[in-house]
């Protein structure tokens, strides 16, 4: 059957409608005519059901696929996703968002589509705002979005998104203490016995050094420095630091430290326990609820804080993705705007 | 006992020799008095085996801390680093590189010490330099090199650096074919058919795009186009590229190209298969050997790729590491310098 080349548009006639519409759901009838896009023609092409002519040739496939690339941005990638859709039995057809995919057993006239399929190349850094578009119109539908990245050598992961609200059910206890502390470089030392274990056990707030010496981070220093639970002091006037001076001071050593501490703040009003995730080389691994010295669970989440204007590099978000859920924790990226933290799931998925 | 602490060392009398270091290899006797570095001394302070005087008053904990951390740099992390040794039974000395660690078993005046332990803060990116050059000197005297990573919770992370020379099985073949192939946005697409079967099954390059066509990644084509084996066309003009021309382009679409190239063919030449490794946030994964279509093994190493000029987030480096050994591979760092490329080895180790 000889369908026509029409800028970066395939035509088809009655028959094309009969034959492919109907028995596959390729492309979209236009009264009398089957309107296909380059990368369903190219998939029909591949497994011959169709010619398709230009100028009045026929076209090679080889030939076909070098026009196709010149006329669509990215035209391989696309392909390489819609034949891997296709070929895993799923039925396709175009959105805004590349690709609307149906359920299993599913097709178009019959049920509504399952999943939004977005298409990137490992390659090109991929900016946050790129990702929240399609998952904003994607969940404004219901829909599942699905990103879909092509390696350098067009192996394709599938990630599911979602916007998800953590909670835990850790008791926010504040402790009725106030204890002295002193910054020393970079980490924050609770002198006094008693209440280096109470902030251990109570809230699951810093490691102990010893027996009687409580090592707290720069974040939890500050979320209890600003409940008036310690006090710091400067390690050589001994000179005490109001919640300012000490975030002064904690983003000149971690220039992310504003950021982080929103999202740690935020994590603590969820009634979740963040701790730090350096070994999993993320911000935060975090907690439902940890009450030392009884067993400490399994942390269900990662979560790494990035800001709005932030772009990812996709093998590092490909890295850290695929680490947490090897370690079966999911990958959270926490996005601090002025006033809200919003925290955005990232998981692979097989299709 | 009483020991004095003179500036940034402590030292104590022929009594502190007998007790001290007969007993525990603690400091360095010296004629008939024991010298002892701050970090010694404040673990036996922590033990309560020595009394500390600073002009002629005894020092408590915490002003002996606070005192020691505004003299030594870092003090606090090496502290917590010698702790955690002491306690899981080393005998440990300070070295060139923070400590000397003796073997289980071993102490000072019986065997020599089996590794030398570098600290550093998780905070603090480290310049590869810095890791050279004590991996030079440590493999120079048959040590072996560990880095002690301090994250901001001050707990440990053990790494085992090592330089290694990755050796592989895969023969040399130089399928005897010359094809041509097509470069689109950021692939090359092999067009014949058997040329495609055999690039495939005898040297396990590209990715089968159906049963007629491969593509392949640009380090891929650049090396077969390098070994005369592909031809490579512009998809625009039809014209061929050659070695020089097809690099150009190659590294407009990847900045590390070149770098990434060097590495690729050096593996090539160690007889190792390399493919990308994008699903584990790496350059490349390598296989001993591949011969599809007969099952792929399991890929023992992950290859990344940096410039002599590197400077490690330890936070990545961590990520990196540990997903390699969750997945039970090395992660292998390639330098490349002008004419080599030399290969480090960091695995994490439990102490």
């Amino acid at each position: 059957m000889i369908v026509k080349l029409i800028e970066d548009k395939i035509q088809g006639g009655k028959e094309a409608i009969n034959e492919i519409y109907n028995m596959g759901y390729y492309g979209r009838p236009k009264g009398n005519t089957l309107e296909l896009t380059l990368v369903e023609a190219a998939y029909l092409l591949y497994r011959k059901k169709i010619d398709i002519e230009l100028d009045k040739h026929i076209l090679e496939f080889a030939d076909f696929i070098k026009i196709a690339s010149r006329r669509q941005p990215y035209f391989e990638l696309k392909y390489i996703v819609y034949k891997d859709l296709r070929e895993r039995g799923f039925y396709v057809q175009p959105s805004v968002v590349d690709f609307r995919v149906y359920p299993r057993g599913g097709h178009p006239g019959k049920t509504p589509a399952k999943s939004f399929v977005y298409v990137r190349s490992e390659r090109i850094p991929m900016p946050l705002r790129d990702l929240i578009k399609p998952l904003n119109s994607t969940s404004n539908v219901r829909k599942q979005m699905i990103l879909a990245i092509v390696d350098e050598e067009s192996d394709i992961t599938f990630y599911e998104i979602k916007k998800v609200e953590p909670k835990g059910n850790m008791e926010m206890l504040y402790p009725h203490i106030t204890t002295d502390a002193t910054i020393l470089h970079d980490r924050v030392i609770v002198w006094e016995s008693s209440s280096s274990n109470t902030l251990y056990e109570q809230g699951f707030y810093g490691k102990l050094l010893d027996l009687e010496h409580l090592q707290l981070s720069l974040v939890e220093s500050a979320y209890l420095l600003e409940n008036n639970i310690i006090k710091v002091h400067d390690r050589e006037t001994g000179d005490l630091l109001n919640f300012e001076e000490f975030s002064k001071r904690a983003s000149e050593i971690e220039p992310e430290f504003v950021g982080k501490y929103k999202v740690y703040e935020d994590l603590r009003n969820r009634h979740l326990v963040p701790k730090t995730g350096f070994k999993f080389g993320t911000h935060f691994r975090v907690y439902s609820q940890a009450r030392p010295p009884k067993k400490i669970p399994h942390s269900e989440n990662l979560v790494h804080t990035i800001p709005q204007d932030y772009e990812f590099a996709l093998p590092v978000m490909s890295r850290a993705v695929r680490l947490a859920n090897s370690v079966r924790k999911r990958m959270l990226f926490a996005v601090q705007s002025e006033k809200t933290v919003e925290y955005i799931d990232i998981g692979r998925i097989k299709m």
